[in-house]
């Protein structure tokens, strides 16, 4: 079981992974095959070591008034106190010198080594450390007494005043039950997890010493030490350092070297089992082995060095130790989750062909069927309130915009109206059915263009557009359901990052065009007044409660504060919502003239004189219901792609999502729902990329920080169906709330879209790129794709990339649109051609591997990073790869 | 004599200061008492050793086909040959694992070290290091072929096209001159200051090796060793270690640990001087003492360290060495230089009083004249160019805002005219005159705000202004000499950090409150449109140009790219420059009906009738001339206090002046002047804090970066009496430039003036512990301030000035601000009565010492330091106080 302390309390955190799994306290109980930082202990059957907490008690104030005082405590990082301030340091990583270490090293060789020592408190732990043959009984006395007296914590109480839990400052009247309720109460024990255990580190000097006293006890069974630590734990290490006056600060850094080796998961794992001293010793010169030696002159050593964003490696160093003490030999490589990069789709089991008709939609109705009860439970979280007022912002926007834009294409075939109804029928049927309910369908983009030119086609030509257009719907809509027969969805496995980055781009590029175009249109409605030109109304520039909504939202903290934690994440979690309140309220406030959401009042088709539903021929011939198949294969290919490189960026392995994908099904639903939109004349409705996207960001499930410094950790989405399901319900009920509505002002909307569309496009690893074009080498982050890859290479890729973007731009704007959907398939063809261009390690580093080629090398050992964490010593990695013409591999 | 490359390259730069002086080629030649780097090397007769370049060349492609090629340099930081990419990587802090230390350190001791080697070319060299009797004369002439063997380099090209100085890939046609030129062209060499040494390290596997072979040179002389490194500087130290194929990447780490410790300059500083195997090794141990320990698992080893932005301590590292090497004792305190903080003002020799009569003005005008000549000379720098025009812009703002404000308040008495006059002689004349030319004059602020006073005085009680205001200048010119005379501005010393920024907080709001109020006017007089308020001419808000100037000058690069540094260096020093001009050219291009800058365009006094001289009583009794004692007394506190923050704030250690300050010398000129403008009629002046620290800012001068990720460093101002002559000799001539200057819109010129008002503002302490107020302490940054006082402390400190600064703000915007000297002064008390209520230890880390305190704890000891380079391991800092009554410094 996962402690509650950890993460979210909810019931459906059970296969949640905590990245560095060090915290865990033992193999969960279910089966969790998504979290590999399980894998390695499960399948060597060795329980995880609970969480150590580790303090060190200074004995100061020799020889007037000897007393104990914690001065530093470590979780996974150091928190020194600062005695000036009296408040706790920001957690750091704890540097060393090397010295220090060293002095330990012999003290505790020559002391005093009790492994499984039996004592059950701190009477019996004391008596057993003093059993040294250098103390006389009456120093042995005196020492014991010393031992005994209770130390001064510092505990950190919510507010800011430092609250001393010694009998010195609050004498006799503060009882010793006071002082256990206050040690119970102290907020840090809230952090840390059940079943975790303490360590404590006592230094110090001790005049009457003749020389220094070194013990370290492993105890068999963690014992609550009285007041010894600031939080009630059972203690499982003890470590004693005294000595005479001559050292100085020497017994302070020794203490901190124990009680940072203490902090180290491979020595405490290694202590936890050894039985003699010389197995401590040797964990500790394992512990020499690998540490990191930072040159004098080029660091300050009293310079904190905040605690990395992701801490790596933890685990596979635990896991090769595990091997090694196991006996087991060489260690396989490192899990590829650890990475947050793409998965390895080729891999997927969703993805598999199955070679029955209809295999695969048979396989993803049964996987999804399993969690449709979860789907609804999962939902129960104050996030998707937020999520849904965000989303169905988004929504209405988008229905009203495009609804108008292809109202006014399609001279008022389709309308606001049919923008509202199909979304909301669609969306909801879709929510409802779909493989990953979290997508959210629209009609933007490529669809839309294709319908315009449709209707302009049909005008041309004279023909009746609405049944025209119902037999292009049930053209679609049976090439589709052949592409689900025969499981062409497999076919995104050719979908690499390129091809998704290069769609992402341009959707999300589309959405910021049209986010900017509309706000220009609002500014030249009402322009800047020049001198000379006829004065008249003038509604000034109104980049606000837009342009404010999206710094606002991405400023969002990400790091929640411990305290304030149940007022921070609900802002943060509304803070969307709130921005867009914020510039509704402002506009109010202001009394712009802003033009505002405007919702049709009555509910009947906008074109005058026709029903619900669409006659099958109308005024047009027969054989064109035949002739309709023509477009609509070009419609299928669109649809197809629209939808599957959708499916693909919503089902990324970083999302972690869990209850897998279904691209057949989802493909299914939209076959469905293209026939059914037909019939009734409503807008033709795909998966929409960047709003999905959004959906599924507003969603986003993070761990709560435990030890102080470790940052939260994403761990999934909450992935149900209810957030969608009542976004098109509310937006089918919007129809009948024109009057709430039109207090939202248009430009706050449009604000959403270039919010959503920046968030999108500066998701993608293509953008970084881009980025380096413009900037000079020295100034260039530190990505481990520009260690392997030479600049003009990237360059290079990013140069073709920005090609094809522009070629799908300029192909969407003009009246060759039609070919659009065939050069969407041309990307793929356009990273195949690539193979000639760039070597496979270019490509593995760029993009990622197509999978037609038979793998000849592990596909583990290929997977490249895109992040600061290597999983092992970057300097270890060969330097050199000899001239030959077989692909070598040069990662770990 | 500082070696060219290393900083700007100009003649005077011989005094100055590069804070780690480890570049250094020898102590200079002159008399620089203010850089302290040098004291220490000086002092103990040591001459400095030469920057040293290292580079690890790796053998490679054993057993096919053996190459050497270099993968690693060094200078300050190390650079990694990123092989994939096929480019230096950053430079970054070296990180090394500490068995590869411990692996050369067996090496060494078992291999053959050659100290004052005679060797005069490598094949000399090559000759001696195989001189080993393990090999077999065969191999050993096939291990000296190897040697002799030219290395491959990646010298990289101003392009990115990486450019391999290699005859396997340039065959043979690529002779061995051009090689050589190669090696000379190589755009590194350039930034080696002339006299750097190299060391070369040699790894790798060798096959035909039985056991490791390690070999250590030192060369008697330093010996160009022809193509082994890639810039032909003669090579010191050289280091091979090879060994059979066993180790795999041990000899690469080996490599890198030895280059390592050579680029360590303590480490370089011993072996240099070591005469036999005991030293190496002994100075490799004492490298290990000092190292820093990462602890394996909570740092990732591949993360590479940036730089930091200041090394400390390595020079008090050197200098403790040689103190150890000299046998001299205790080390002295660090020099409180390093630190960047308010000097010890106390003891600066133009604030000691002499005990005579005009004896401080005396000693100013002496110290001064010797500065004279170069006064001009050191203007001959494009740098002054951009400074003059952006001051020039400042002043004429500056002129035409608050003239036009006297103007207004004084009933035409003052007028634009006057200000503009008043400024150009009195601005000029104190720049040829004053102690500290760098100050600009103006009559800004509460000098302004007095003389408005002193006229609503007059007109209510039927006076005649500007003879009355003749005597209260008489007065106060004569004030102000007995304070010159009696040596009165040795006071200032009382004036600590706390009376500084209470002030120039206030100057700088005032200065923001003046530009957003401007700034509003406009708005105000073009209006936003709202719905339903009648329509007419509008103007758009306009927050354009100013803030964008702000925002653009702000962000200028303060690194600088080496290749187009001429580009990107003029670009940066013409900034505000640029940021005008795109303001105005915007403007122009838009068409906005902006007001425009209006100077007068008749050169005679703005109230009618009146000539240029003031007739000394008018209309006035004969009395009001003693009476006008009063009024001249407060305004002399004013002058005094305004007058001597200001050039304190203005001479501030860390601005690195080399001149000295002047402020008996100061004060008289502006007596002087006082008596000038009275008797003309002219508006009052005296220094001005916010531009003249913009000035100040507009001449800083800092180092070129000379090593690879060594960050510029600041070196001082341009000391010169010419930018601001020329500044107030353009003011002057305005008056004839109307028709230029009408182009300049005004809101750029508030935005100059926001600009400057937010940098000042941005550049005090104060500021920073403000925002601390509002910070939770999560997020608080780590400053040293806040590891050693209470939080609840610091925030006392900040809402007591806060207060202060409150009570100034309304006391000057009110009646009562007649009393507004006395409150300046009050704000000393106040500082003198928190010594009531905070500890000395609290104060000297929140502001500094007042000195009438005789100083019974060394002044140095107790210097907080205000950035994240301490001076020493903080860890080793005591972490307990007793609490005796004694004050007990807890700094080192």
């Amino acid at each position: 079981m996962k402690p509650p302390g950890q993460e979210e309390f909810e019931a459906s955190s059970a296969h949640e992974n905590v990245p560095e799994g060090e915290l865990d306290n033992g193999p969960g109980p279910g089966p969790s095959p998504d979290d590999p930082s399980d894998i390695d202990c499960r399948e060597l059957g060795v329980p995880k070591d609970p969480l150590l907490f580790i303090q060190l008690n200074e004995l100061l104030g020799w020889p007037q008034a000897l007393e104990w005082r914690e001065t530093g405590r470590w979780v996974l990082f150091e928190e020194k106190l600062e005695v000036g301030a009296g408040r706790w340091s920001a957690p750091h990583v704890p540097t060393l010198a090397l010295p220090s270490l060293k002095k330990l090293r012999s003290l505790l060789a020559e002391g005093l080594v009790l492994l499984d020592c039996p004592a059950q408190s701190l009477l019996e732990l004391v008596e057993q450390v003093t059993r040294v043959e250098s103390l006389s009984p009456e120093l042995r006395g005196q020492l014991q007494a010393l031992l005994l007296q209770r130390p001064q914590h510092h505990i950190q109480t919510t507010g800011n005043r430092p609250c001393w839990g010694s009998p010195h400052s609050r004498k006799a009247s503060h009882s010793e039950e006071a002082l256990l309720k206050e040690q119970h109460q102290n907020p840090l024990r809230q952090k840390l997890p059940p079943g975790a255990e303490a360590g404590v580190v006592l230094v110090g000097e001790l005049g009457f010493l003749a020389q220094p006293l070194g013990a370290f006890v492993q105890l068999q069974d963690p014992v609550v030490l009285g007041p010894l630590t600031e939080v009630p734990l059972p203690s499982r290490f003890f470590c004693l350092l005294l000595g005479p006056p001559t050292l100085g600060r020497g017994y302070h850094e020794m203490g901190r070297a124990a009680a940072v080796l203490l902090s180290d998961p491979r020595f405490q794992w290694s202590v936890r089992r050894a039985s003699n001293l010389h197995d401590l010793l040797a964990a500790l010169d394992a512990f020499l082995e690998e540490a990191t030696v930072l040159p004098p002159g080029r660091w300050d050593p009293t310079t904190r060095i905040p605690p990395p964003k992701c801490i790596s490696s933890q685990h596979k160093r635990l896991s090769s130790q595990l091997r090694e003490a196991k006996g087991l030999s060489a260690p396989h490589p490192a899990p590829a989750e650890d990475r947050h990069r793409h998965g390895p789709r080729v891999s997927s089991p969703e993805l598999q062909r199955t070679g029955r008709l209809f295999g695969g939609f048979v396989q993803d109705v049964r996987r999804k069927a399993s969690w449709y009860p979860s789907d609804f439970s999962d939902a129960m979280h104050p996030q998707c309130f937020s999520a849904v007022l965000y989303i169905y912002l988004a929504t209405v926007t988008n229905a009203i915009t495009f609804g108008g834009l292809l109202g006014d294409a399609t001279d008022g075939a389709q309308g606001v109206l049919e923008s509202f109804l199909g979304t909301a029928v669609a969306g909801a049927a879709f929510c409802l059915m779909a493989g990953q309910p979290l997508t959210i369908l629209s009609s933007t983009g490529p669809v839309l263009v294709f319908e315009r030119l449709l209707f302009s086609f049909s005008r041309d030509h004279r023909l009746d557009y609405l049944p025209f257009r119902l037999w292009v719907g049930i053209w679609v809509a049976t090439f589709c359901l052949v592409l689900v027969a025969t499981e062409a969805s497999v076919l995104v496995r050719y979908f690499t990052r390129f091809t998704e980055e290069g769609f992402c781009a341009l959707i999300s590029l589309i959405f910021i065009y049209d986010a900017v175009g509309k706000m220009l249109n609002v500014t030249r409605a009402y322009p800047i007044q020049r001198p000379g030109s006829p004065a008249y109304g003038c509604l000034c520039q109104y980049p606000g409660p837009g342009g404010n909504e999206s710094q606002w939202t991405r400023t969002r903290p990400k790091d929640r504060d411990d305290i304030l934690s149940m007022v921070r994440k609900v802002l943060s979690d509304f803070s969307s919502v709130l921005a867009i309140l914020l510039g509704c309220g402002l506009d109010a406030f202001l009394g712009l003239a802003t033009p505002k959401l405007m919702v049709p009042r009555e509910f009947k088709p906008t074109l005058p004189g026709r029903g619900w539903l669409v006659s099958p021929f109308g005024a047009n011939p027969w054989w064109l219901s035949v002739a309709a198949a023509l477009p609509a294969l070009l419609l299928s290919i669109l649809i197809f792609m629209d939808q599957q490189i959708t499916a693909v960026i919503l089902n990324r392995a970083e999302y972690r999502l869990r209850k897998g994908a279904g691209f057949h099904l989802d493909l299914f639903c939209v076959a469905v729902l293209m026939l059914l939109t037909s019939v009734l004349g409503l807008p033709w409705y795909v998966s929409a990329t960047v709003i999905s996207l959004a959906h599924m960001d507003s969603l986003r499930r993070e761990s709560r920080a435990c030890a102080p410094g470790q940052p939260p950790s994403f761990l999934g989405i909450r992935e149900q169906r209810l957030t969608g399901l009542v976004v098109f319900i509310l937006t089918g009920v919007s129809v009948f709330l024109a009057p709430v509505l039109k207090f939202i002002p248009m430009p706050v909307l449009y604000g959403i879209f270039l919010y959503m569309g920046v968030a999108a496009l500066s998701s993608i690893q293509f953008m970084n790129r881009v980025q380096l074009l413009l900037m000079p080498p020295k100034y260039q982050p530190d990505l481990l794709l520009l260690r392997h890859v030479p600049l003009s290479r990237v360059h290079l890729f990013t140069a073709i990339q920005l090609v094809c973007l522009g070629l799908l731009w300029i192909i969407k704007s003009t009246p060759a649109a039609i070919i659009f959907p065939l050069m969407l398939l041309g990307l793929v063809g356009v990273r195949k051609a690539l193979e000639w261009v760039f070597s496979p390690q270019e490509l593995l580093w760029l993009d990622e591997q197509m999978p037609e080629k038979e793998r000849s090398i592990p596909e583990k050992g290929l997977e490249p990073e895109y992040s600061f964490t290597g999983s092992d010593r970057e300097d270890s990695e060969p330097m050199y790869q000899p001239k030959a013409p077989e692909i070598n591999i040069s990662v770990n």
